[in-house]
C-alpha cells in the first residue's frame, strides 16, 4: 500500500466516577508517574475493544460504553515513526479493582491530582479528555519540541 | 521504535448548516460515489489541520472548530498494513465553495442522502459520525470481510 508510515497504536482511558478518577501509579522508568491506564494496540485489533482489554489488564474492571474524546500524537525527531494515542473515557464499570505489574490503580478525587507527581505531559493530556472543544494533544519538533492542544 | 505497524492515515470531514450537508461525488474509480470530502494526512502533520487542509483543498471552505467523532480502521487480509480514517463534523465555515479534480461538492438535505448513489460503506460510516454512543467503524477479515459499529 502506498502512503503508508510506521505507526506506534496505543490507548488510555479515563474511567471516572462522580468526583473521583482512576489513575495508575505507573513504575516503568521510561515513563513513570500518574497517568491513566492504557497500552499497546495489537494488530488488526478493534481500537474500542484493545483499551478494553488494557483496562481489564491493568485495573481488573470491565469497562463499557467507551467515549473517544482525542488522540495524543508525535513524529519522532528523525521521522522514522508516529506514535498514536486514542484517549477514551466511560464511567460504566464493573468488577474489583486490582493492580499489575504496570503499577498501582487507585481512585482519586481529580481536584487532588495536583498534589501527585504526574507522568511527563499528562496534564497536557487531560486537557484533550476533559475538554469537548480540544481532540488532539499534537507534539511536533522544530530545532526543539513544541506541543499544542487543538 | 518497537511495535509499529506499517499504517495509512487518512481523514473525512462532515460540513453541515442546519439540515444540510455538504457531500462530494468522488470520481475516484477506485471507490466512486457520494462521500464527505478528506484525503490523506502527511507525515508529522497534525490531524485536525490535516483536515482543515483537505476540506479547503476539496471544497475552498475554510473550516474551525473541527470536532473529533470517530475512526473507520481495518487491517489488510494480508496483514501487511493498517488503514485509518479520522472523522471530524463541525459547522462552522467561511468561504466560497468550489469543487476540485477529485469531484464535485454541494449541499443536500441530510434526508435526501439516501437518494445517492453513496460510495461503497459510506452508510455505515455515517452511523458513527451521527451517533454519539458509537466511535469506530471496524472492518476485519476472517474467512470474509465483516464490519461493526462499535
Amino acid at each position: 500500500m502506498s502512503k503508508t508510515e510506521n505507526v506506534v497504536l496505543t490507548n488510555m482511558c479515563m474511567v471516572y466516577s462522580g468526583s473521583k478518577i482512576l489513575v495508575q501509579d505507573r513504575l516503568d522508568p521510561k515513563w513513570p508517574g500518574i497517568t491513566f491506564p492504557g497500552g499497546h494496540i495489537e494488530v488488526g485489533e478493534s481500537f474500542v475493544r484493545s483499551t478494553m482489554r488494557e483496562v481489564k489488564e491493568e485495573t481488573g474492571l470491565d469497562v463499557s460504553d467507551l467515549r473517544l474524546c482525542g488522540m495524543k500524537q508525535f513524529t519522532s525527531e528523525d521521522n522514522t515513526y508516529r506514535y498514536i494515542v486514542f484517549f477514551y473515557k466511560t464511567d460504566r464499570f464493573t468488577g474489583e479493582l486490582r493492580s499489575s505489574d504496570e503499577g498501582k490503580v487507585f481512585w482519586i478525587e481529580r481536584s487532588e491530582l495536583d498534589s501527585y507527581v504526574l507522568a511527563d505531559g499528562f496534564d497536557k493530556m487531560l486537557e484533550i479528555f476533559e475538554n469537548d472543544e480540544l481532540s488532539e494533544n499534537y507534539y511536533y519538533f522544530d530545532n526543539d519540541w513544541h506541543c499544542e492542544n487543538l
